[in-house]
């Protein structure tokens, strides 16, 4: 590849990079706007420093986990320094585990190609980390999420991320096992997205629901965010943001996809909120512009492992999809499960990531990703005649939602233990902008 | 040219796509800011809604009327599968009048040239979709409005479009009939700005003025927008998609002239923002901050068709006098035609989309443009010796003036009929929000 | 170069510029977010207009000043028209003092590397020029502010920037007297950053506090800012445009260096809100949101000169230093110097960018900067052997310190003589949007 060739693939990178980036304050719009006022600088305050704290943490640790055991990122057009990724040798196989080389960039400090991905990588830690503050708003002591975000960024999703992205043993599914291409994600409906819902669902099962929204005579609290406009701002904010996030994630321009990528983003986060907004509309005679929202954003959620890899009109019947299903799972995890997500982030990232991870083994049409983890031939769902992709998807959702959620659950479980999650009832009855804040969002004078 | 330069230009073209789609949010923050908080929702939705809903409605029928008939975007490298124009054989020439290939992107799935003009044309009819949710603001039926959303991305939009960029008579005009280059417009000052600002007036007109507006005594009561500060930096955001939606407009990167689009994109805008200042203090003895942002936006309407063709010092110019149309007409409206725009689209769309359209034709001063519309030669106005260019743009000035006018006031009076655009007086006087939407803006708790 | 590579440069180039221009917004979010709601019109008023009066100033006249010596942008592969520096000539050497060629653009309206760095460095200006208005706000006259705003783009910003990017005395202190390369500053944190905050500083001086702020008793009246998550979402924003800041100002994307000067803004940005956020927590028991917001910039400030010359464990040093000296100068410029600063423009800009140039000259470690300002060999820092570089970083401050201030404290003196820069006490009370600018920011009905 030429040098020109590089040049260009590392301009595509770090623009998308930027872009990514600038999904945090989507989500801080989105997640402060579903809340309410008295809690505003508290949700905005973890929207904030989860992004510098996780940074540190994915700088120190996290990187070195989960991208630490590549060695070469053949799209950047260069091999690198280090590449040490610790398994089990099972079966003549070895089973990636976790990277360990790369910890602080310090030996890669003049490598384009790993700060490129180091930075690339960061910011999609990040979309990751910042979805559970949405599920744990308006009751979580900030200390305690401040360890959260620690724990996250250097551990929980560096280890998820090695076994598809960085060559861990889902990644290796197909090589070892003959499971398709192995656990197939695109640009990280189940890294990321999943990964984030997930911990969501362990963080609010931990809290407990916010005092007053499940009463003793079964119904719910209505808890409105209190600036809906400032979530529709942030959403159509994640959506710009988005087309960094999946485009970018060939880690390079000269891959034709992107175009058939954007598309694909652009027709599934559509489909998503006309669905979503239809769907609504027919239950309850009235258009519901938050769960538009939600639509839009389970649809981006959803396309995000399978945009490289299908046609536009499998994008619009995976949005639809997704649409659809943001409706069910926020109303599931109300009235059933008695989950309290301020926000919907369960089932936008959760539901709709593990949806986008089963897509790719159903609709992959075969026309692209020949190679991909190894494995010769295009990548092919069980629509299109390969069933064994769909078992492997079906493997990493299944590691996903076992691995992540008990890993988190416990973690939450011990901070439980050692100084509490939870700020007392006054406080989250006050406020906890008054008193564990000590601002006001919106300070009159 | 290169694999490699077709990839720089995919790439860029994205990257502006991308800038477009978030002036998205842009809109949603001026017309919103520039609407009362009882409304705020409605506007809100109405801005967030037509993005998904228009580009489903683009991607199914839109496209392949405004599109399909191209044959090649040489500028992407690539001939395309498709290219059929259906139009009227007349005095031996062709005038086309509608594409007719690539609905639903079934045929051109595989082409990144397709898909890459797909995502960039989605993003300018969504552009032109929006605007006049501004103009019907604080009043509108939102069943009424989603049907028009259709109309707007599957049909209106499409034609004129067609007529300009995609191979229709406009564009013909000079291959046809001498007139200059025919119809040219180079980032969509009449294409995109004065169709949506036209369908602007016709729907406020078959709408009628708010309640309370224009009162018996002749005296326009004061509805002053609830949130100024959301208003501003939605036009900042406007300004910055603007560049993408100018400078990507060349859909090459390899142009260069991309450097003086841009920054005529910038001088334009900031000429009519102090135009507009000046103007308005000098009449109030006052800065109108509100208007500052209407001359910016009007500024960089009007950069908008000549972007390519005129020197920074004609860009200056041209935004000066939209700085000082857009105050005109906001008064001109509302005074003389007694027609309430709320947020002053139809000043800052169709007045200045109409004059971006006439400055190409009295400032292109002969530097760029050869071979455009398949006529040799660079373009050339009135003021650099060509008469006939601004013939040209009179008469697509014109035929959008009149085709947009009777297509959308006619579309909106048959709504009407069918099923009514308005909300009851009960529902307008209480706030949308509450009894059209079901949720407040702000709510408290 | 091949043209291929010009076009990739331009892109960059423009790209980068965009992402600057957005950060207006940025700013215009935190400066109105920090202030009280009856001034929200007049902060954001100039915050919105400083961008098209000072672009116009920049056009007319400043670029002339601060570019117009230059013969040629190497990266951007072209020499360009005109290219005339004004200065002394003392002991056999030219200091060069202001340039003189290229007003308004007229003679290389046809140079896209003219018209690239025209727009890249007009967003630069923009950039200083609004970091006063945060300083001044809540009591600054509005036309005394226009004035500023054309002194400020047209003047002062050109002449210091000059002398470190045009071709200016600074940028030969290495070359005429062997004080290393000169005054490096990569991307602007004397140069836009501390030139804003000095400027910022003269005129909080000049203006005197707001009313109410200093009593009699030597307390200090709290003034909270009426919005923080406004202030949030404003500072990440800046965050996102900054990486155009400090990667575009390789002005080519063929600088491999672009990745890690990206990686240096994320992890010294980091370091510095992390920094605050404890340092604060520790002091007062309590995460003070505001201030990790003014951490993170206060990074990204310190960072902005060194970001291509220093490692990434080096970056997140220099910020976590910034994020400490955030806090000590909001502090000691309130309770010490009695400065009213509403924003903390000062302490981020001015502090933290003195620091920044200053860190060139400490961390600087010999990997890039070969042949920097006319001088062999890398720019090397005190740490890495080479004191001298400290000793033209000292003087590049030292200057900046001594002329801004002088300048701009001097400008304000005459505008307080000639016209006041402040509005009556009256209108100060009730709030300058009532009084001065003729609406609230967000009005009932």
């Amino acid at each position: 590849m030429s040098e020109l060739a590089r040049s260009l693939d590392l301009a595509w990178v770090l623009l998308a990079a930027f872009l990514v980036m600038f999904m945090q304050a989507g989500f801080a719009m989105v997640e402060t706007g579903f809340t309410r006022a008295r809690n505003a600088v508290h949700t905005m305050a973890m929207n904030f420093v989860v992004y510098p704290v996780g940074v540190l943490g994915f700088w120190l640790v996290g990187y070195g986990l989960m991208m630490g055991g590549v060695h070469e990122w053949p799209t950047l057009g260069a091999a690198v320094t280090g590449g040490h990724e610790v398994g089990l040798r099972l079966g003549g196989h070895l089973w990636g585990l976790f990277g360990a080389s790369r910890f602080a960039l310090v030996t890669v400090a003049s490598e384009p190609a790993s700060l490129a991905m180091f930075l690339f990588s960061a910011v999609f830690m990040d979309t990751a980390a910042t979805i559970p503050t949405g599920a744990m708003a308006e009751r979580w002591k900030f200390s305690a999420f401040l360890l959260y975000a620690a724990f996250m960024s250097a551990l929980l999703y560096p280890l998820y991320g090695n076994w598809v992205w960085g060559g861990g043993f889902l990644a290796a599914l197909g090589a070892n096992l003959g499971l398709g291409h192995g656990h197939v994600d695109f640009a990280g409906a189940t890294v990321v997205h999943m990964t984030g819902g997930v911990t969501a669902l362990a963080g609010a099962i931990v809290l407990g629901p916010r005092l007053g929204r499940f009463r003793a005579d079964g119904t719910v609290g209505a808890m409105p965010g209190h600036n809906l406009p400032m979530a529709v701002v942030g959403s159509l904010i994640l959506a710009f943001g988005w087309f960094g996030f999946n485009a970018g994630s060939t880690l390079s321009a000269q891959n034709p996809r992107i175009a058939l990528i954007a598309v694909n983003t652009l027709l599934a986060s559509s489909a998503g909120a006309v669905a979503a907004l239809l769907y609504v509309w027919g239950l309850h005679s009235r258009p519901d512009l938050a769960m538009a929202c939600n639509g839009l954003l389970g649809g981006l959620v959803s396309i995000t492992g399978a945009c490289a890899f299908v046609s536009p009109a499998a994008a619009v019947l995976i949005g639809l999809v997704a649409g659809g299903l943001v409706v069910r799972a926020v109303v599931f995890l109300e009235r059933r499960l008695r989950v309290d997500d301020p926000v919907g982030a369960v089932a936008v990232h959760g539901v709709c990531g593990a949806w986008g991870g089963l897509a790719v083994g159903l609709f992959a049409d075969g026309s692209y990703g020949d190679g991909w983890n190894g494995v010769a031939g295009p990548v092919r769902g069980l629509l299109f005649g390969a069933p064994s992709q769909l078992g492997a998807q079906c493997v990493g959702v299944a590691v996903n939602a076992g691995f992540v959620f008990a890993a988190s659950y416990g973690f939450f479980r011990l901070l439980e233990r050692v100084m509490g999650n939870r700020v007392p009832a006054e406080v989250e009855l006050t406020g906890l902008d008054a008193l564990e804040m000590g601002t006001d969002a919106y300070p009159r004078g």
